[in-house]
C-alpha cells in the first residue's frame, strides 16, 4: 500500500507512480524482497524494503536502470478492487502487506498493476509508466516498519522527481549550495566556533576569528543604539525567582527556564529574558515625564533550555546574547518610538546587506478579545495598541501582513520575518507593545501635572540574537562576510622570501591603522598562499614582488578571484580604511 | 572586667584606662547603670552598659565633660586582689560582673579603682587618670551581652583615643575621606549602579553611566591585549559538571560554586573559572609549536557564591567579569611570556594612574615540597617554575617579597598586591605558572621534531575583575575619574536662555567627534548648573554667554573649581579629544 489520500495533482501522481516502478525494479533485482510502503513526498518519493542484504550506493544506478526500462516499456497502471481474502492470497509472501490488509476496515481493497507487478494501493496514478518524468535515486536510509523501534528495520530508498530536467538541476544545485552555505560547515572550515562535549550541547565556544565577527556586530549595535539615544546598561545574568514570579515568566516559561539554584537564603535562576532587570533599573528611583522615553538597552545574555534535538549550530543554542531593549514611554509617544525602532531595524539590516521585501518583511501579530486565557483582558488597551502598530506600518508604507492570534500575552507585536537562503521564513525578532508589565512592576512616572502615571513598554531588538545573526550572515554570504566583519581583512603575500621584509612593512602599517592584516610568511608557494587566502574568504590579497617593492605598489586580488590593477600602497590603504569605516559590502 | 591580656604598651593602657573613666562618667550620669565589659580596641575603646533609657548623640558631650573632669582630677589607678566572695559582694548590684566573677577559675580576682569607682579588671592601666590624652566619644551602638542574641541587648559607647591632637585629627580626616570615597556612596550619588532585592544580593545592575565606565575599561583591555597578540574569545558562562571534574575544580571549589542544574541529559554549572573552557578551545584541533605561545583571552563572566555577609558593593559580588587569559606555551617560553604579562600589567596600571610601589607591588607565592595534599607533587617542576618567576622579577628589578606556602595547587604565582586608599592591601589578581592542568586536559603540541609534547599554562589577568577595578578606581579618584572614563566628559552651560542655541551647537559638534558632551538646558540658574556638574564630577564645564558666542570661544571650568582662561572652541575641542585618546588623567 502506498500513501493514497487526495494526491490527485499531476506531480504527486507521478511521484507516487515512480515509487511503484522502483518497487518493481527492486523486485527484479531482489526477487525475495518484502515490501513496506512507498509514498510520494516533497520533491520525490521513497519505498521501504526488507532485503536479503544491505544496499550500497552502487545499487542505486542498477535500480535506476531497471526503472528506466520499465518506464520505456510504457506499461499502463491498472486499478482493480478485490476482496480482502483474495488480496491476502495475492500477498501471501508479503507479511507487511498482510498486516496492512488486515487493518483495512472496508470489505474490498484496491490494487494497482503495471505489467506483472502488483501493489496494494488506492491510487491515483498516472495512466502509464511512460508518463514518469525526470527522476533520480539519491539515498538509502534505515527506517523502522511503521516508525516504531519495536518493529524490524527496513531499508528505505529516496528518489527525487521533477517535471523537467531544469527543475531537477535547479533543485540539486540549491541543495549543493545549501550544503556549502551551512553555517556549521563554514564555521568549521573557517575556524569560527567549535562545540565541546565536556562543555555541553548547544553551548558554542567562539574562536579568535568568530569572536572578531561577534565583537564587530556587538560594537556596531551598541554604537548605533547609543547614537540614537539608548542608555546601554549591564544587568546580571541571573536573578532571584521572585523577580520572575513578579513578571509572570515563572511558572509560565518554566519549561524552557533553567532550574532553580538554591543557595543560602536565595533561589536563583538564569534569566530567560531581560525585561524584569530593566524594569528594576528604571524603578531604582522616581522618574519624571522629562526622562521619557526612557530607552534601556543591553547586549543581554539569556538562557533557555532548548531540547537537545532542537539544537542547530548557532541558530538554536542554550545560551545566547540578545541585543535587547525596553523603551518605557507615555502611550502617546508610542507611534514615534516604534517608528524610530523600525528606522533602526531597517538601518541595521541595510548595513548587513539585507533588504526589506527581499530578505525580510513585517508581520503584525494581533490578539483575540475573546481569548482571556491566552491574552490579558483589556479590550480598550488592545484596540489602542493594535491601532498604534498598524498606524506605524501604514505611515511608513511598509509591506506587512496581519496575523490573528499571534500576539504576546501582554500586547500586540510586529514580527520581523527573516527569509533565509533556502527561502524558509522565520521570526528573527519582534517589536512588542506591552501594557501589562508596567502594572506588574508598578512602573510609574510623575507627569507635568505632578500626578503619578503609568507608562507603557516597548520590547524590541535591533539585530536579534548575535549568535543567530552570525549564523544567518554566514549562510547569506556563504562565509564571504562584508569587509568590516571579516576576521582577516588583508593578507599580504610575498612572491618570494626576498619580498618578506616589504610585505611585513605593509602588514605593520595596515595593522597600525586598525586594519586586520596578516602576512603569510610561510615557506610555501605563492599560488598556494593565494588559494588558501581565497578559501579563507579574505577580502583582499596583496601580492608583492620585485616590481611592487620597487614602485611602492601592491597587486590586489579579491576573494572572488578578480585581479585589480596594481596600485600605490597608500591608495589601497586609504580605500580599505574607507571600506571598513563605511561598513560597505566590498 | 575589661580586656586584660598583654596590653602593656602605653597607648593600649591609655585606651583601656579611658574605658574605665567613661564607665565612671556614665555612672555619675546614670547611677543605676549596669556594666558589661569595656576593652581597648584599635584607635580607641568602648564600654557596654545597661541603662534606664536609650542614649542619644546628645548624651555624648555630657559624658565627655564628666570624663574630662575625672581626668583633670588626676585620680590614681589602684590595683588590688580580692577573693571571689568579696568581689561578689562588691558587685552585688552588677549582674553582668557577677556572671564574669563566677566564671573566673582562680581563687582571687583583680580590681582597679580610680577614686570611688571600682571595676573588675586585671589591668594594666596608666598610673593615673591625668595621663589620658586626646579622646573623643564618637558613636553609640547596640551590642548583645557576650555577643549572643539570646542575651539582653546592651548599649555600647565607642571612643577614640590618640597620643596627640594631630593624630586624632589625621584619623578623623582619613575617616571622613574614606566615607566620602566609599564606592557604594559615590556609586549612588553619581548614579553608577544599583542593587535590587528582587534581583538578589551581590548582583549589581549598572546604570547608563556606570555602564559607560565599564565599557571603556573593557574596550581598553580588549584593544590593548589584542595589540599584544592575545586571541580574544567568547566561551559559555556554564558547562557540564564533567568539565570541572576534569579540571579538579569540582568538588575542590564546590563550596563557592553555584549548585548543579539538572536538565534533560545534562548536569550544568555556572563557571567559577575560565581555564577549562579555554583548554577545550585549544584542544579543538591539533596544535603545532608554530602556534605557541597561544594566548587566549576573554572578558569572562564568572560565578562564585559569596556568603551574604561578605558581599560589599562592587568589591565582593556573586557574579563578576574577569579580564582572564591563559597562555599555553613551551616551558622555555615562560620567562619571556611572564615578562610580557608584567609589562602589560604595569602598562594597564599606569594608564589607570596607579604606580608600582605606591599603589601595588608583587608577591611571589611559593609552594611547599613537603605538603603533598595542598600542592601537586613534582619537586622538579616546582623548582623550575619558582625559579622562572623569581628570574623574571629579578630581571625586571621589580620590588617584591616572597611568601611561603601561598602558591596555587598547580604551581607558584606572582600576586599583584593592590593597596587601597585606607592603606589596606589585597591580592587584586595573579599570574600563575601551571604544570598540572595541561596533564589533566591532555593538552599537547607537535614540536619541530614531530613529537607530541606537553605545554605549560600561564593563568593571568591584566586588570582583574572589572567590577572590583571600578570600585577601586572610584575610591582612588573619589569619583573624579580620568576624562576617558568619565560618563559625561563635557557639560555645556549657557549663561542665559538666549545662549542655548550656541550651547547646543557646541554639544552637537563635540558629540559628533565622539566626546560625551551634554548641554544643561534646564531653566535653572547658571551657578546651580555649575555646582551640579561639579558634584557630578564632570571634567569640563563650558560656560557660554554673549562674549563667548560672539567670539566663538568657551569659558572652561574644571571640576576642581579651577577656571581656565577663555579659549577658542576649536582649540578646546582638539585638547579634549587628545586628552581622551591619550587616556591621560586630566
Amino acid at each position: 500500500m502506498v500513501n493514497n489520500e487526495g494526491k490527485d495533482n499531476k506531480l504527486e501522481k507521478m511521484r507516487h507512480s515512480a515509487a511503484h516502478v522502483m518497487a518493481e525494479a527492486v523486485q527484479s533485482v531482489f526477487p525475495e524482497a518484502r515490501f513496506g510502503i512507498g509514498p510520494a513526498i516533497e520533491n520525490g518519493f521513497y519505498y521501504d524494503f526488507e532485503l536479503p542484504r544491505s544496499l550500497t550506493p552502487d545499487d542505486l544506478p542498477v535500480i535506476e536502470a531497471k526503472m528506466a526500462e520499465i518506464i520505456a516499456a510504457d506499461k499502463p497502471f491498472i486499478n482493480e478492487e478485490v476482496s480482502k481474502e483474495e488480496a491476502s492470497k495475492l500477498f501471501a509472501a508479503q507479511p507487511y502487506k498482510l498486516e496492512l490488509i488486515d487493518e483495512i476496515p472496508d470489505e474490498k481493497v484496491g490494487l494497482y498493476r503495471q505489467g506483472s507487478f502488483v501493489d496494494l494501493c488506492r491510487g491515483p496514478h498516472v495512466s502509464s509508466t511512460g508518463e514518469i518524468k525526470t527522476f533520480k535515486l539519491v539515498s538509502i536510509a534505515g527506517a523502522y516498519w511503521r516508525g516504531s523501534e519495536n518493529n524490524p528495520m527496513l531499508q528505505r530508498i529516496y528518489g527525487l522527481l521533477f517535471l523537467s530536467d531544469k527543475e531537477m538541476d535547479d533543485y540539486l544545485e540549491l541543495q549543493e549550495e545549501l550544503k556549502k552555505r551551512d553555517h556549521r560547515k563554514i564555521g568549521k572550515d573557517l575556524d569560527l566556533f567549535v562545540f565541546s562535549d565536556l562543555v555541553g550541547k548547544g553551548l558554542p565556544l567562539f574562536t579568535e576569528k568568530g569572536s572578531i565577527i561577534r565583537r564587530e556586530l556587538e560594537q556596531f549595535v551598541v554604537d548605533e543604539e547609543t547614537k540614537r539615544g539608548y542608555k546601554h546598561v549591564y544587568t546580571p545574568d541571573l536573578a532571584n525567582i521572585a523577580l520572575y514570579k513578579t513578571s509572570g515568566h515563572y511558572p509560565y516559561y518554566k519549561d524552557s527556564m533553567y532550574p532553580v539554584m538554591k543557595v543560602e537564603e536565595e533561589e536563583l535562576m538564569l534569566r530567560p529574558m531581560t525585561c524584569p532587570h530593566h524594569f528594576e533599573l528604571y524603578s531604582s528611583k522616581p522618574r519624571s515625564y522629562r526622562e521619557l522615553p526612557f530607552r534601556i538597552a543591553e547586549l543581554a545574555k539569556q538562557f533557555r533550555y532548548e531540547k537537545s534535538g532542537e539544537l542547530t549550530g548557532l541558530m538554536r543554542v542554550r545560551s545566547f546574547c540578545l541585543a535587547d531593549s525596553h523603551i518605557i514611554c507615555q502611550p502617546d509617544q508610542a507611534i514615534d518610538e516604534i517608528n524610530s525602532v523600525l528606522d533602526l531595524i531597517e538601518y541595521v539590516a541595510s548595513v548587513l546587506g539585507l533588504k526589506a521585501g527581499d530578505n525580510y518583511h513585517y508581520r503584525l501579530s494581533l490578539g483575540d478579545r475573546k481569548d482571556e486565557v491566552k491574552y490579558y483582558h483589556d479590550d480598550a488597551a488592545w484596540d489602542f495598541a493594535e491601532e498604534v502598530l498598524r498606524t506605524v506600518l501604514v505611515q511608513r508604507k511598509a509591506s506587512y501582513f496581519e496575523a490573528e492570534k499571534e500576539a504576546a500575552f501582554y500586547g500586540p507585536k510586529i514580527d520581523i520575518q527573516m527569509r533565509n537562503f533556502a527561502g524558509k521564513e522565520d521570526t528573527a525578532f519582534t517589536v512588542q507593545y506591552d501594557f501589562v508589565m508596567p502594572k506588574r512592576f508598578g512602573l510609574t512616572y510623575i507627569d507635568k501635572d505632578q500626578t503619578e502615571k503609568e507608562p507603557i513598554v516597548i520590547h524590541r531588538s535591533s539585530i536579534g540574537a548575535i549568535e543567530r545573526t552570525m549564523a544567518f550572515l554566514i549562510e547569506h554570504y556563504a562565509g564571504a562576510l562584508p569587509v568590516w566583519l571579516a576576521p582577516v581583512q588583508v593578507m599580504v603575500i610575498p612572491v618570494a622570501d626576498r619580498h618578506l621584509e616589504y610585505a611585513r612593512k605593509l602588514g605593520v602599517e595596515l595593522t597600525g591603522e586598525g586594519v586586520r592584516a596578516k602576512v603569510d610568511d610561510r615557506s610555501e608557494r605563492m599560488n598556494l598562499k593565494i588559494r588558501q587566502a581565497q578559501l579563507e574568504k579574505v577580502p583582499f590579497m596583496l601580492v608583492v614582488g620585485d616590481k611592487e617593492e620597487a614602485e611602492g605598489t601592491v597587486s590586489v586580488r579579491l576573494r572572488s578571484g578578480e585581479q585589480l590593477s596594481s596600485q600605490p600602497f597608500e591608495r589601497f590603504k586609504d580605500t580599505v580604511q574607507i571600506t571598513i569605516a563605511s561598513k560597505s559590502k566590498d
